[in-house]
């Protein structure tokens, strides 16, 4: 079938009704095949699985249950292994007294942060948080869904900031801090979710050096892309807690990484990094719930990467199984509705999301087609605090799981859903 | 040296002066001879971890990444693996659906149950805690001094209760529940921690079925020794998720137990077991900071432990280790101080303590001697909430770490030190 090429705005009445009537009849074929697809979440495919399978070699002997001559099958430990946060300092270009090592997922580690803030306040707060009345937190969008619902269980009012090409806007930012109540921010600094941009280093110095009302702000510093390239070289990127001690702010910042997305997700290792006085402070009430994380995994893991270099060889490995996978979805987008101008997606070469922008009005639309269709998308408005996106327009692409063959078809789904949504949108 | 057979309380002024530069020549030897001995911690010895060495030896094989059909090795499963649900709930005697399978401390699934209480309410409360103003807990006292710490980090009032040969003074428990600012409970209900008590059929009916005047009261069920015997056959207890249920009040329970002291300690899985309205109530609020757990490690301790009836298998393994290091101290004590009358003891059959009771306004001068001569302890109060052990008498013995010889060793000082401190009071 040729591919319509007329932007949509300006087809004739007629034109949009024989175009209703062939999108409409795609679809139907499409759901009447009974397919199950799913884009939804940044889940690594069975490939990405199967790379690492290495992992569950190591341990074996016993001479690996040794770590600097400390049994790492015993309690003890609690901010991890002094290898793994060697090997984490290494990653994030960091010091390891700065590197706290921790579970399975960064997320906890994110979530217990800021509810450490609100039960008992951080470093520099003047009490807990739930004292303080409302709290207000910085969101860029589109952003992380699962930030977002963090911040919204505590009760916290988040502002949503605008996105630009080189990260939130600044001027917006630099404003919003002047209210005292403003106590920290989302930031996805490298490959951000879902856009995939880089923050230029003018955004990471603005938001190092602004002046913040309240004296506890906190940059949530989310580098859970930190070396995730899957189109060209590895791109070093500025270390924030270094970035903010050169601008007398050093407590200003905690960093966020693991390996969900290099060994394995949900079996991985997660940090977080930060000044050693906030060390100091987070590891006296981290003290109270755990006596140590799991040592064991992180041995399994300090001997498997070994190093950043080895781990970015890993990286490689990835993204030839990712690659492909990007490319597929935007070469569907380009070809299927590339010329009708109801829709604009971003090019990431890292991270693991498309963002799309379709006609204002039309994303929950489109969705509800695609759900309708067999393929589940994450939902529309979830890259927005509250799930709210007020030009009903962000949909957020997540190509990694689904074997190509089924990526092709489900893309090829949503653009002919989102067709159906802009014409029925025009049509008024 | 022959020992010393007189009780202390009845010596003539004399006779203690030559006791105590007996006792006195005595430590001094052992300070000079420069031991660092420890047994402070319930913390397994390295033949214990040798013996489960085993489980490294899982997922070897591509076959054992699928579980009930699914691959552990990719998010998802919130509330843990089927299979690991279903081995809890054999270990435990509830229903698979009454468990949710976390990571590797159950110290952090209780923290995270009492923040959760704090931040957002339990399934029956108003509201959040701190919008409550003072929160009272019960302690049965002597208890387990991380239990203390976390309600203490949350500015809980704490409320001892005594325990007695069948668990907690159950008149003092259900006087205290009548005042609705009570919340809750700490219970070590097998071979509680310290004492090795196991509560009676009676208390659990009655901590089951008594009137609370809070409607959202919590036992927090700490079963850290469901399985933990150490000496004689597996001693059945009830699950009180049923005997709860039973009482008509299905919600007051949440159970907690992990592997640590039958796999890994630090690397093992952990879980907490509830009514299924608990569970959907929990599992809401738990969606918010994670994904799943490391169910990489759920399978394999699925694979590895396989069922209840294998678990005590390997258990008896354990006790074989631990049962000479128990009887070690036991007899020691027995020898060393047995007729002087100046301490008591348990003689417990599972767990990982000995309580011991000093002459009254001993133990912490005790413990400091001890220090001195290079034996770390468990700190003196550590059994009581805030650190007050109002006799100053309760010494908690760890000798599950230490090899035996060590152990003895430790043993012989603590008795040596117990005689000067008590010598020292009688001296007034």
């Amino acid at each position: 079938m040729a591919e319509f090429v007329k932007e949509y705005a300006a087809l004739t009445p007629e034109e949009r009704a024989r175009e209703y009537d062939a999108a409409r009849e795609e679809w139907e074929r499409f759901k009447a095949s009974g397919l199950k697809l799913n884009m939804a979440r940044g889940k690594p495919g069975k490939e990405q699985l199967d790379v690492v399978s290495g992992i569950f070699f190591r341990m074996l002997e016993h001479d690996e249950y040794l770590s600097d001559g400390e049994d790492v099958r015993n309690y003890g430990e609690l901010a991890g292994l002094p290898s793994a946060r060697r090997l984490f300092a290494d990653i994030l270009d960091c010091k390891p007294e700065q590197v706290f090592v921790g579970g399975n997922a960064s997320l906890q580690l994110m979530y217990d942060t800021i509810s450490k803030g609100f039960t008992h306040g951080l470093l520099h707060s003047s009490g807990p948080w739930f004292k303080e009345g409302m709290i207000r937190w910085l969101c860029p969008v589109p952003g992380y869904d699962r930030h977002f619902r963090i911040t919204e269980d505590f009760g916290f009012e988040m502002i949503p900031v605008p996105m630009t090409p080189n990260g939130p806007n600044m001027d917006f930012v630099e404003s919003a801090v002047k209210d005292p109540s403003v106590k920290g921010m989302w930031c996805v600094p490298k490959y951000s979710n879902p856009q995939g941009v880089i923050y230029s280093e003018e955004t990471i110095h603005r938001l190092a050096s602004m002046k913040t009302a309240a004296p506890d702000f906190l940059l949530m510093w989310d580098n859970a892309y930190v070396v995730h390239e899957f189109e060209g070289e590895y791109q070093p990127f500025p270390d924030m807690l270094s970035v903010c001690a050169e601008h007398g702010n050093p407590h200003r910042v905690i960093e966020f990484a693991s390996t969900s997305k290099i060994t394995l997700p949900g079996a991985g290792v997660s940090c977080f990094a930060c000044s050693v006085e906030n060390m100091t402070y987070l590891k006296r009430l981290l003290s109270v719930q755990a006596i140590s994380f799991d040592k064991v995994n992180q041995q399994r893991h300090v001997l498997y990467l070994r190093s950043k270099q080895r781990t970015l060889d890993l990286m490689k490995e990835h993204a030839a199984i990712l690659r492909p996978k990007f490319r597929c979805v935007e070469e569907t987008l380009e070809n299927k509705i590339g010329k009708l101008n109801i829709a604009k997606w971003n090019h990431p070469k890292g991270g693991y999301f498309i963002s799309l922008d379709a006609m204002p009005g039309t994303a929950r639309r489109a969705l509800h087609l695609c759900h309708q269709a067999g393929v589940t998308m994450t939902a529309a408005g979830a890259t927005y605090p509250y799930g709210l996106d007020p030009l009903d327009s962000n949909i957020r692409i997540a190509p990694s799981y689904p074997p190509i063959g089924e990526l092709r078809k489900a893309a090829e789904i949503l653009c002919v859903c989102l067709r159906l949504a802009a014409l029925e949108k025009l049509e008024g």
